[in-house]
């Protein structure tokens, strides 16, 4: 029997310009009762205050990269978000004792990944709850980040289990109305899933799940200045999950010339062409698609 | 006969997160043969180096409202942009004597406008270019913008004929390398037809133009305290140029009610959901589609 989920955090605006989820906080604060079930409490988080207002990804720096375990311990880190995320850490705790079960972390992203659950680790709760999700819709899409060593910096790192849902394409600082009703289903989605849990209701779920497993990411073409020298190509832009072969277009140069895929095998990028990782160096992050069972998770 | 065009500026970066015309510039300037042209001068002002390097639209107000008469000779403006603002004003002159006679102004939108040329003003020269650009290719629109008063505060109000680019949609901070190929082609058809007008061979244009009229904007449905009720309703997000009929759907509340429009007749709404048009109040522009003689013109 799984132990029962007690607290529920819902976290919008950890990257100030993605609209999504700041608005559906405000939407969650203004009607509690939408995010009110009877088994367990909820509550809401505005990450980053400070960028929501100024409609910024951050002020400093990512405060989705403060969270390792060793910059929380650390005094000399006091920028905005190390800050934040240092007050975030003490009312979250750490992932050994908080007094958060479960934690959906809002985001949205300007590549196609439609509606995604991004997991941090394979933790059988979450891979059996993204199941479901898949199961009720199957334009839901699962995927397990890279792993981190033994500290993530990510916000969703301090508590035991979570997810990310990571919904796009959509610009940043702007809502989608249509997408913004489909992450607020998909919140729900997950609330009554966790009630039916702790009711002992476990709804019947698929032997399998698809599961995008992220490999590495990709940089884009950059001269030794660190200059852009080439764009995602028209044939790979907005086309993540789909497969991506050894010899695919995959970037075209400034000049107009393509640079295909130079890997051994097929893999399935997401975040193609996501405007805050320009500066990290990500162009893509590459996937393999594959089967998990859910019986043996 | 039309004088000749001798000095052609080509301006990017007038918002920093517009990435398109970034890097065209930066193109042109690595490859300054690509806008050479036999019978007249071409140059590159990347406008708002400052807010381009740190990929945001500006750094403390938006440099296209700084170019008022007025704003720029009062010595009390002294923020960036208005220092900015001037720096451009003394190296374009203004508009009685400008060493630049043609001015084109690159823009990107998160709004899908495809290929626009959007004219301040409605001139004899940069409407029969306009029409020469969307009879080559008539996914190009045409648009003219409302009217400022004896003052605007665009960057292209400082030179005799100028029109800008938007092309969408775009995310900010992003590159889309099918629509920078698009607007590079446009760039290059304005600078041949001003080659061709200069070498006294004039194209056959139509006779008449589609222009859509801008006449007012609209702002997003909000509380006493400014704060968003509603977002675009899907039935018109990415509907761009068509047309919006009294009682047509236009925002969707975040509890999920419909606000229908409610004008008297119909129009066709432009930069819906514009990013940057948020913080000025602009859910999106109405404009009337009118046929305007060429020839007449």
């Amino acid at each position: 029997m799984t132990e029962a989920i007690k607290r529920v955090a819902i976290v919008g605006g950890t990257h100030g310009n993605e609209r999504t989820g700041v608005y559906l906080l405000k939407k969650f604060e203004q009607t509690p009762e939408l995010i009110r079930r009877s088994t367990f409490d909820s509550l809401t988080l505005l990450a980053n205050p400070a960028a929501t207002l100024l409609n910024q990804r951050y002020i400093d720096r990512d405060l989705n990269r403060c969270f390792a375990a060793e910059d929380l311990a650390n005094p000399e880190l006091t920028s905005y978000e190390d800050l934040r995320a240092k007050a975030i850490a003490a009312e979250l705790g750490s992932i050994q004792h908080s007094p958060i079960d479960l934690l959906i972390d809002l985001h949205s992203t300007t590549a196609n990944m439609g509606l995604t659950i991004l997991l941090s680790r394979r933790q059988p709760f979450t891979l059996k709850l993204s199941a479901h999700l898949n199961a009720l819709n199957p334009a839901v899409r699962v995927c397990c980040g890279i792993r981190w060593g033994a500290s993530s910096p990510m916000l969703r790192s301090l508590v035991p289990l979570s997810c990310a849902l990571e919904v796009g394409p959509i610009a940043q600082g702007v809502l989608n109305a249509s997408l913004f009703q489909q992450t607020e289903q998909l919140i729900h989605a997950v609330l009554d899933y966790l009630e039916a849990i702790n009711q002992g209701h476990s709804p019947v779920l698929p032997d399998q799940l698809t599961l995008f497993q992220a490999i590495h990411s990709i940089d884009y073409p950059r001269d030794s200045a660190g200059e852009l020298q080439a764009m995602i190509h028209p044939a790979l832009q907005f086309r993540d999950y789909e497969p991506l072969h050894p010899g695919d277009p995959m970037f075209l140069t400034f000049a107009g010339e393509t640079i295909a895929y130079q890997g051994e095998s097929t893999v399935f990028p997401i975040f193609i062409n996501e405007a805050a990782y320009y500066e990290k160096g990500i162009a893509m992050v590459l996937t393999e698609k594959q089967q998990v069972a859910i019986t043996d998770a």
